[in-house]
């Protein structure tokens, strides 16, 4: 079997979890009466999207028309690009293209941004800042906002939010809760300009557990895989993380663990909260403690290191920038190689 | 013009300040009697290594046995694998393919690793540690395990480091003083082992311009490009800066300003010393404070916003990182669009 592999270091996907990873959360989405629309930003893979949808998962989210364009060539109809998109020219013929043949629904938060949308084909929603403080209006400015697109000719659906704040140690309640609340203002706003919300979207893999009333979709990404950051955050088990690096062990330089994925295929991403650049799945305690192009040096913590040669199983900390290092998924199952997926749309960053 | 160029996020070259940046460098290295031997993981583009080795740059430097099979089957047929590879068997068949038509030396730094790759047709150095405390035995070591290795059948001929910590505020000119320091003590350990060192090879673009006596060649790779990190080590000025990712501005979010180029094309790295994400070419006192996968969030230090739909430049922290991102280059002259250069050992991981 293991010469079946790829040289380290590759991304493994561990398809029995990554079967239960899906199917526990749309059993939690159908149970809450939520429409789950999972972000493929996340995996970026047709084969992973179609075993959401066959889980039950309706549209799904993407953040960029290229992305929205390679799921739309496998097939899928029903497309939310959850970003505040600012259409140019070019974009303007790509989305009317692909509004010919899915259901488009696009972001905005700027009455300029709306105004590039109207005659494409495609449905918006206006985004709000639940605290993540990134992109979006104040929920209060949802209505005003949406009235003005409307008035212009745009058909504006409702309205959106991501609670990024999640991302932080203790973080997960609070931002469900402000999402819920930003979402509940941005309705009432919405009403009050005489637009009556059928969608209001949230959602972001830490916060999901502590979800709140008023939310009619939510759209996690991470949750298919998990990685080192929700571990950490505590909101997945090791036995939940369905994506790994496979690296070899290449040095024993100083008395310390020398592997061969370093961020040119793990990513270089480490939130000022996070304990290092990775974890070890089958070394708990261990830290990724220096992180090169191809080194990652490991802290053991005092366990014996393993052999020279020998392979372990690295999590990035930050799963969707790893996959988007990477061309295609080794698909094992209990060890066995079930195939290889395309990450189809890696690097489709517009 | 502006329709000739692709939607945004794209990285462009600046190309009269890359053959600027490659000149300068290769008439230093001229000037100081040391082979220069740039390192092509920085733009993995065989149209960039030809303007090296046109500037007189003698052999490459790559990371992996992937970047070097892109490079020799470009025709580039001096290659060092300045990596502590491990050679399984899989790797063991590449290496000696490789080596049958092209002069190929990899880095070791331990005995088990060393027997590995006697018998591939491959040369050796032994990697020592200048104060990176990456990869690499101490320098006094260097002689004992060349002589092991030696008398295993591998031909070894000398001595090569990374002083990885000139990355650092300050750590320039020590660095450089620890690299000459290690470099010298491997050479009188290898000499005292019996063994004449004819290569001794160092090199980091922080460190470079202090880079002391001793070394036979020099591998920086970051200087063709040159990055935020740079800029912020004092080791470029912005006008030096070869490379940046074109932006639009998406939203005022906040009063700020957002830009579509997240960590999908910039990387996520953030050193410790590191002012923000990123910087902008023309705005030199902007931070990005806030980056996501598809967002940068920038303040402006006070500066009026630039129009949304706009273009603005960013400045990647990190050059390698960014480039390892993207497929290809937009290659600009004055504005003009001269062509599009494939990144074309772009994942090469393995």
């Amino acid at each position: 079997m293991v010469d079946q592999l790829p040289p380290t270091p590759f991304l493994a996907i561990d398809l029995p979890v990554l079967q239960a990873n899906i199917d526990r959360v749309a059993a939690w989405a159908d149970e809450r009466g939520l429409r789950l629309r999972p972000h493929v930003k996340t995996h970026k893979s047709p084969e992973i999207a179609h075993m959401q949808t066959d889980a039950g998962d309706q549209g799904l989210g993407v953040a960029t028309v290229g992305e929205a364009e390679v799921f739309a060539q496998s097939g899928f109809d029903d497309l939310f690009i959850a970003y505040p998109l600012w259409v140019d020219d070019l974009r303007r013929r790509r989305l009317t293209r692909l509004a010919e043949r899915a259901t488009i629904r696009v972001g905005f938060d700027s009455l300029e941004a709306a105004e590039r949308l109207v005659g494409t084909g495609v449905t918006a929603l206006v985004e709000v800042d639940s605290g993540h403080h990134r992109s979006g209006v104040a929920p209060t400015e949802a209505g005003p906002l949406a009235a003005a697109a409307s008035a212009l000719g745009l058909e504006v659906l409702g309205a959106f939010t991501f609670p990024g704040h999640s991302y932080a140690p203790d973080g997960r309640e609070a931002a469900a809760r402000h999402e819920a609340a930003a979402l509940a203002t941005a309705a009432a706003s919405l009403r009050e300009a005489g637009i009556e919300p059928r969608v209001l979207s949230g959602g972001s893999t830490p916060s999901l557990a502590a979800t709140g009333d008023g939310l009619t979709e939510t759209r996690p990404g991470v949750y298919v895989f998990n990685d080192a950051q929700q571990w950490e955050l505590g909101s997945c088990t090791p036995e939940e993380v369905a994506l790994t690096c496979h690296a070899t062990v290449v040095s024993h330089a100083g008395g310390r663990l020398v592997l061969d994925s370093g961020s040119k295929v793990l990513g270089a991403d480490r939130a000022a909260w996070a304990s290092g650049f990775g974890r070890l799945l089958d070394h708990p305690d261990a830290r990724i403690v220096v992180l090169s192009e191809h080194h990652a040096v490991v802290d053991l913590a005092g366990e014996a290191l393993p052999a020279l040669g020998s392979t372990v199983r690295v999590v990035p900390n930050h799963a969707c920038n790893a996959v988007n290092l990477v061309d295609e998924y080794v698909v094992l199952a209990d060890g066995r190689l079930e195939g290889r997926w395309a990450v189809a749309a890696r690097g489709m960053n517009s």
